[in-house]
């Protein structure tokens, strides 16, 4: 039938004008066709592209089911290039200094022709939008310095999401040749245990204060540390700095010799000028020897990924646990039901896994 | 139709001999009537009835599923009568002297009136066949002590089994009217943290050694004990003893202040010569009555019971998931991926949750 021939269509409006301009549409389906394929991303990270290395971590951190595909697809094909760095872990509380302390470490390492990423693990950045290395700013010369590069901590809801961002932009900077990682976090929380599940070395930043040196500091964090280095010796504090040194000797002889057969160290540091970081870098140099030597190295780092492949499959199963609606209610139900005593947890626990 | 008037039935056959005589099956009929019903077992407990007790711990420890819901129903009706003892966690390497310790604490505390029951949790008595607890002889006085029960440790693959079981006798004891419950534990491995969320107080036996007075302790069990009691610290050990009790308490004021805000008591005792006995005993009172005053004592003993609910839960989900035939062939593949960096933990991980 006609249009034209039926009453219905008497008025049949103005045209509809063109959304888009056709310049337009010509210029969005050229960007379209210039987006990068997985062989030219993974082709120019090896090629040391920092361009192409940012995008990389972008689409890592990306929420999109496509773009992580894509990242999951770049991932697996730098693998093979990837692996070869020492990954050193940095942790403190805030006020410790430590980004002048990864500023003056970072430069050392970069003037010994090494080429150096700093990453970080920051889950409170996602919630208050403050964030560690989200000033660049105050690293105002290892930012300019060609020889590093600089990444903020990706934002997230969990630790484990974000802690897992970065752990494969860890992949991606080692592939593009990058043979020092420096993962910063804040010593607040449980964000150390996470980086150092991720890391070769260890090392705990402190202030030097009276007498309760290790106030401030979450239990278990000093027994993870290959080193700690009280920051900020200098003027009036370098005697401080001294008094902390011997206290933290005697406490580290405490616990028992480590796996790695590393006996922790504690050094002192004034990172604003530049007193204490060569020996710090020959240290980690040491334990680095030391661990290559008995093994360890490469066992740490087979239990690291194994640890990261059971940790990621145990957070999803509880996951889709936990955020089903049926059991969500029914859980409040019965750990009211526990506090009035009428039930045990186990019982309780059955009930809710047959739901 | 008559059976003899077919030629098919030409031989019949002899008549099949009973398989029980009547008098056996009126045994087992009897027997069978006897069995307790829920009703009785926990009018029974609540009547202080060391048998039952017995009884009802075996339940809890039985892997027949029956036996299981039995004890489940015995347990619900109990819990408004538990809740209401001291729980108190010991711990320490084998050769510190626990049993004789516990016996001498044991009798200390029934010498008051109290009415003392001693647990185990011991992962290893069902590989090893050794058991803590399991030579009652080492404690012939608490043993024949009408106001002491003592229970060796269940048996079990898991140490979350073992654990579960442990925690639910405790509430059978307490139903039975013992207000004080020893937990006895070997400090050797993961199972002093298990047990150090089933009780109020946790108490770590050490000897008096030559300088390094930590050794041997797994890291973090000095940073959960409420106190440290040097033990045999007699006749020649006492010097020794002294020294190290100087030492430890300088290394548990390092530690920040516990959310119970106690602060960590070291003493000595010669548990062989009933010396330093009673200042244990007054020292956990002390620190009841002060948690009880901030009441932490209470807040302790819910988030226990939800840390048991949630963990319950957790262990069973993953134990679905690994347990499943399909999941651990692929595993072992993925792993060895790993192992050849050929994936990373994450994409392993979706695989195989989607299988």
């Amino acid at each position: 039938m006609n249009k034209k021939s039926s009453a219905l269509h008497e008025k049949d409006g103005v045209s509809k004008p063109e959304t888009t301009s056709k310049t337009s549409a010509e210029k969005i389906k050229l960007s379209r066709a210039k987006q990068n394929s997985v062989k030219e991303y993974v082709a120019k990270i090896l090629d040391r592209n920092i361009t192409f290395l940012s995008k990389a971590i972008t689409l890592v951190e990306s929420t999109n089911v496509k773009h992580q595909q894509k990242a999951n697809e770049i991932l697996e094909q730098c693998l093979p290039f990837a692996n070869k760095s020492i990954r050193i872990g940095i942790t403190g509380v805030p006020g410790v200094g430590k980004s002048t302390f990864i500023e003056s470490f970072g430069k050392h390492l970069t003037s010994q022709g090494k080429k150096v990423a700093v990453l970080a693990v920051d889950p409170s950045s996602s919630v208050n939008k403050g964030s560690i290395l989200g000033d660049k700013t105050r690293m105002e010369e290892l930012v300019t310095d060609k020889n590093a590069f600089i990444r903020p901590s990706p934002s997230g809801t969990s630790l484990g999401g974000v802690a897992q961002k970065t752990r494969e932009s860890i992949i991606l900077c080692e592939a593009a040749g990058f043979d020092t990682i420096i993962i910063e976090t804040v010593g607040v929380g449980q964000s150390e245990t996470v980086v150092h599940s991720m890391v070769d070395f260890f090392l705990l930043l402190k202030l030097a204060g009276a007498g309760d040196e290790l106030q401030g500091i979450k239990r278990g964090i000093i027994e993870m540390a290959d080193a700690i280095v009280i920051n900020k010796a200098d003027g009036e504090n370098e005697r401080n700095a001294k008094i902390a040194k011997v206290e933290f000797n005697r406490a580290l002889h405490l616990y028992p010799l480590k796996e790695s057969k590393w006996q922790p160290k504690v050094l002192t540091a004034s990172a604003l000028h530049n007193c204490g970081i060569a020996e710090i870098d020959k240290m980690i140099t040491d334990y680095i020897f030391l661990t290559k030597e008995n093994n360890y190295f490469n066992t740490k780092r087979n239990e690291q990924n194994k640890f990261w492949l059971l940790s990621t499959i145990n957070q999803q199963l509880k996951d889709n646990f936990y955020n089903n609606m049926l059991i969500k209610t029914a859980l409040q139900e019965e750990i009211k039901k526990l506090e009035n005593e009428q039930t045990t947890p186990f019982s309780a626990a059955n009930r809710l896994l047959n739901l």
